[in-house]
């Protein structure tokens, strides 16, 4: 049994406004910024931690965003990079339901589906202001159907029927492998924690935290669900990297991800 | 007895972000918009909704929010403008306690003042993002006093004791003199409506609707507690307009507010 491995892959960028990466703060001006999707694989299974986006349905909903991403950089090529199928994948975990995090679910067709259960219930009766971020339908064809009439055309769709596994609470999923409520951003938003034998346990912050400087300023995003509450996770996940010695990766941070080692290079 | 009168108060204006007025919208750019009191003159005596911004404190605070007031444009000078004095005043209505609504709440020191129960809570203890919002406390010396060591100076805090009188719910605290819970922007918002006798009834909205274009778009602002309140309270005043026929007067609007009859003008 092998030591567990995680590895950074590649999802793209888009741009948004640093009024929406910082709270009443900004400054305004075009911020681009990484998504990406973290692989862990583990004695237990290959777990995907978010999917990133998917390039057709930015540029048809919110072109505006401005995404950039080459073949490599969706699900299917960055596992290829590392000489894996989406197949390979046991199961898809997702921080929560917006377009960016989970565009690549529907290529990982074999997956088990692991999320919060309030962010599955959240997904199919957003808030008026949540609808762009919720968009992307197509990790939930049912979901899909069920809304859009007639759901956007995608292959993909009518082959992928995933299981979901609704998680509650502060969960050890696998050994090592933690995810924390962490909502305000979104109704049911998840961070993951992995604990790794050569070097200090990694926390991903998700959506919780864009960015390094919105942990130092305590700025939330200015997409959320609930402020307070999106403050309170912000304390968290602080709390948690102390409390665990763990480092925090954060989700949009260009400059953080510069320094982060990307697939095929890994974390062990 | 005479009818009900409503006098607008000119309280001068402050700059605020388009990303500030219209939540992850925008457009960003500078947005002067007015503030103003709402007096009104009742059988039962004499109501100021809201009293603006202080001059002082927002230079002091907020500069950058660059504040334009002339003396007529304060509490004592609007007053003046038609024959009365701030001690002619019986009630001050508080729709939030944001320095913006209650700066000039100080100089109304015989007045006794009315607001929603939990808004009196809220500013004694604001969400971190909410400090700048509630950091006028002039309205009450003994918040001030309990909050700020030592509370900035300000000879009224010597000879002002409001009495605070706490509301919770939709009612009629005067015939025809409604108050509207519209909780969202702040935890205790209230909006208020005035029944006239020779015109249709006066909905203010304070700041549950800045501008109509927030209206016309369901757009609430970026300043917010709770924005899926503050969604339904967009709708529930769109509601109250259409089921009293009343008109909807904005409380930041620099568009609206030159269609406005301003004091010594009232309507009536």
């Amino acid at each position: 049994m092998s030591d567990t491995k995680v590895y950074l892959l590649d999802g793209g960028s888009l741009v948004i406004d640093g009024f929406h990466v910082f709270w009443n703060r900004g400054p305004a001006g075009e911020v681009r910024f990484p998504t990406y999707a973290v692989l862990v694989e583990h004695a237990d299974g290959r777990y995907l931690f978010d999917t990133g986006y998917d390039f057709a349905h930015v540029q048809r909903v919110l072109p505006f965003e401005k995404p950039i991403q080459t073949p490599d950089q969706t699900i299917p090529g960055a596992l290829a990079k590392i000489g894996l199928r989406p197949s390979d994948i046991n199961y898809v975990i997702n921080s929560h339901y917006h377009f960016d995090h989970c565009g690549g679910n529907k290529h990982c067709t074999t997956a088990c589906t692991i999320c919060h259960a309030k962010e599955l219930e959240a997904a199919g009766k957003p808030q008026p202001f949540e609808h762009l971020g919720y968009s992307d339908l197509t990790f939930s064809p049912d979901l899909a159907k069920a809304k859009q009439n007639p759901p956007p055309p995608d292959p993909a769709m009518d082959i992928y029927t995933p299981k979901f596994e609704t998680v509650t609470g502060d969960q050890e999923i696998a050994k090592g492998l933690w995810l924390f409520e962490t909502p305000g951003h979104t109704a049911g938003h998840y961070s993951m924690m992995v604990e790794l034998k050569g070097r200090r346990p990694m926390l991903f912050t998700a959506d919780a935290c864009y960015s390094q400087k919105n942990m130092d300023m305590m700025c939330i995003s200015s997409f959320h669900l609930d402020p307070a509450e999106s403050v309170r996770s912000l304390h968290k996940l602080k709390d948690l990297a102390k409390q665990h010695d763990a480092e925090l990766f954060y989700s949009h941070d260009m400059e953080s991800w510069q320094t982060y080692i990307k697939a095929p290079g890994f974390y062990s």
